[in-house]
C-alpha cells in the first residue's frame, strides 16, 4: 500500500492510536530498563518522538503512565485462567510451561519486565502484582485446590515460578539462563505440582 | 562515659570511621528504597548528615559508592559456607532457614535488600550477584554434590530461595509474607532437598 493511501486512510482517531501505542512502548522501554526513579515523562516523550505535552495529555502523569504500561492484556489472564484447566495431576508441568510461554510472548514480555523492573521501588506496581497475584493467578488456585491451605499453596508455587522467571528472563543468570523449557518443566514442574497437591507440613 | 572523654579518646581516624560508616548506611537506605536511578550522591550526603563532597572524597563515585554499600560482610558468607556442611539429607531444610536466617540479621538486610532492590537496573549489581552466586552459593555445592549436574542443582535452589525471599522480604506479598520460617523450612525445604540429591529429569 503507498505511503499516501495509508496515510489517507488513517484519520484522527487512528493517529491517536498510532501515537498512544509508540507512547506506551516507550514507556514500558524505559520503565524496565532504569525503574520508577530513572525514568521521566521526558525521556518517554523522546523515545516515542512526542512533545512531553502529548503524554501528559493522553496520560495526566508519570504515575498514570506506569499504570497503562503494565495493564497486562486480556488474553494473558485468559491464557492463564487455561493453563489452570488442565487435570490437577498435571497442573504442576503446565504452569512452568504456561509461565514460559507468558515471557517468550513478544506481547506480554515488555509489560511483565516493566511490572517487574519497578515493582521493587514503587508501591503503586507492587500493590498492582499483588492484586494480579490474587486475582489472575490465585483465583483459579481457589476453585481447582482443596480449601485446606489453597491461599498458601498457590503462593508457594508462586514464589517457586518468580524465581525461576527473575534468574533466567531479568537478571540471566547461569545455568538457568540456558535451561530449555522441556528441562525447566521437568525439574521444576515436580515442585509447583507438591505445592499444589501434596502434604506440605 | 562522658562526653569529653568519647570526644578524646576518638581521633582523626576514628571520625573518619564513624562518617565513613553513616555514609554507607545512607546509601544503603537509599538504594534499597529508590534502586540505582533513583539515589544521587546529594542525597546521600543529606541523609548521612555530611557534605556532599564527603561523599566523593570517600567513594569516588555513585559506582563505587555501590560497590562498597553492598559488599557483603565474611561473616555472611562464613554463615552459608557452615549451612552447607550439613548431612546431605537435611541440607534443603538448612539452606531454607540460612537464607532467612541472613535476612532476619539486622547487619546483613540492608545491604542484601540494596543489592536486590539495584540488581534489576545497575549491570555492575548484577554482575555482583552472579560472581557472589557462584563464588558463595555455589561454590559448596560443588563439594558437596555429585558432578552430575551440581551447578544446574545449586541453581534450581537458588531459584527458589530467591523466589521466597522476593516475596516475603522484598514484595511482602501474602500470604507468604506471613508464613513462620518453622512453616517454610517444612513447605519448601523438601524442594531445596530434591533439587539438590534427587532425580531431576
Amino acid at each position: 500500500m503507498p505511503d499516501s493511501v495509508e496515510r489517507r486512510a488513517s484519520g484522527p482517531r487512528e493517529e491517536r492510536g498510532v501515537l498512544h501505542a509508540r507512547i506506551l512502548e516507550s514507556a514500558r522501554d524505559s520503565f524496565a530498563a532504569h525503574g520508577w526513579a530513572g525514568t521521566s515523562i521526558r525521556a518517554v516523550a523522546r523515545g516515542a518522538g512526542v512533545d512531553p505535552a502529548l503524554v501528559y495529555h493522553y496520560f495526566g502523569s508519570k504515575e498514570q503512565l506506569l499504570d497503562a504500561a503494565t495493564e497486562m492484556p486480556a488474553d494473558w489472564a485468559a491464557g492463564i485462567r487455561n493453563d489452570w484447566t488442565m487435570p490437577l495431576d498435571r497442573l504442576g508441568e503446565a504452569l512452568v510451561r504456561g509461565t514460559l510461554r507468558n515471557w517468550s510472548n513478544e506481547r506480554f514480555r515488555p509489560l511483565l519486565l516493566a511490572t517487574l523492573q519497578t515493582a521493587a521501588h514503587e508501591p503503586r506496581t507492587r500493590e498492582k502484582v499483588a492484586r494480579v497475584f490474587a486475582g489472575v493467578l490465585m483465583a483459579p488456585a481457589l476453585e481447582r485446590l482443596d480449601a485446606d491451605q489453597r491461599l498458601r499453596r498457590a503462593g508457594l508455587a508462586a514464589t517457586q515460578l518468580l524465581g525461576i522467571v527473575m534468574m533466567r528472563e531479568v537478571w540471566r543468570i547461569e545455568p538457568i539462563a540456558s535451561m530449555t523449557v522441556d528441562e525447566l518443566a521437568a525439574a521444576v514442574g515436580p515442585t509447583i505440582q507438591r505445592y499444589l497437591t501434596d502434604d506440605l507440613d
